[in-house]
């Protein structure tokens, strides 16, 4: 159905938003979950590198261990999550420095427009995942390599209402022309 | 011009690459400019702390100064150049973690995404500006405050031609359903 929705770019930079709440009991289709992370595997990465792996969880069973580890609505009620890896001791790439950090957010932020633009809401979920082992569960579950571990995870699911939306600051707080504010 | 030009998100995805090349002697409105840091705006931050700050260089005399920093084509020939700013000692925002990297990664992402739809080109410019002393020199040239400093720079222009495009791994080499590949 939403093989072929169109979303304007800057409409989906405006329609995204962190979406902690219930998801309506309609799947995620594999065709969209694939639009997604191909979305995110086209962002850019420091030299080229591509850092971040993918595990796109839609498996009922693998659901219910993830709702296991996480309480927050979006993740008990999602039809489907997406895990992005990257290494637990990163190699430099460029001078002693690695951009895994940024190279996994790129591809994310890719993610999270595709996945407005398709209809579904998520939220990226990182800090937390220190927390209570949440990580090494995560790891264990999704056959993730010793050297690599999950940083973040997007839930996906169509939203079952509007959640809140937290004010931005706007422009004149944060830019300026040829001068730091 | 650009003002209604309307590009599919998933089109922005595949359109944008990193590009050091030449550019066209045209200017980059300022409306333009104003559109695509506003994209960055409307990126995802950790709890939503909104760290990165921008600095649009658009005056003549100080992209003049901006080339002597860096011998990039793209910066030389640029018609305009977003300095993307963050703390030198960022502030924890949850536990003992801060997500300024990401948060700036996010914002850039949109803003190249916009560059790309709006038919300009640009490239992600970070390892460099460790060297000989670049993030210094621009701190001081743009004014950032003492305990901020330039992350990543943006140059915007419309490209001269295309540029090389670095081959992406496939989807299967870098995503799995269900299990880490």
């Amino acid at each position: 159905m939403n093989r072929r929705v169109k979303m304007d770019l800057f409409e989906a930079c405006e329609k995204r938003y962190s979406y902690r709440g219930a998801y309506q009991d309609k799947p995620v289709p594999q065709e969209d979950l694939e639009r997604i992370v191909s979305a995110g595997l086209a962002a850019p990465s420091g030299c080229n590198a591509q850092t971040t792996t993918f595990v796109i969880v839609s498996d009922p069973g693998l659901l219910v261990e993830m709702r296991k580890i996480h309480s927050m609505k979006a993740v008990q009620d999602a039809k489907a999550i997406i895990a992005c890896v990257t290494a637990k001791k990163p190699v430099p790439v460029y001078e002693d420095q690695n951009f895994e950090a940024e190279d996994c957010a790129a591809a994310i932020e890719n993610m999270l427009l595709a996945i407005s633009a398709l209809g579904y809401a998520s939220v990226w979920i990182q800090g937390h995942l220190s927390k209570e082992g949440r990580a090494e569960k995560i790891n264990a579950l999704l056959g993730i390599p010793a050297e690599r571990t999950v940083r973040v995870i997007l839930p996906v699911g169509v939203p079952a209402g509007e959640g809140e939306r937290r004010p931005k600051k706007p422009f004149g707080a944060r830019a300026w022309f040829n001068r730091h504010g």
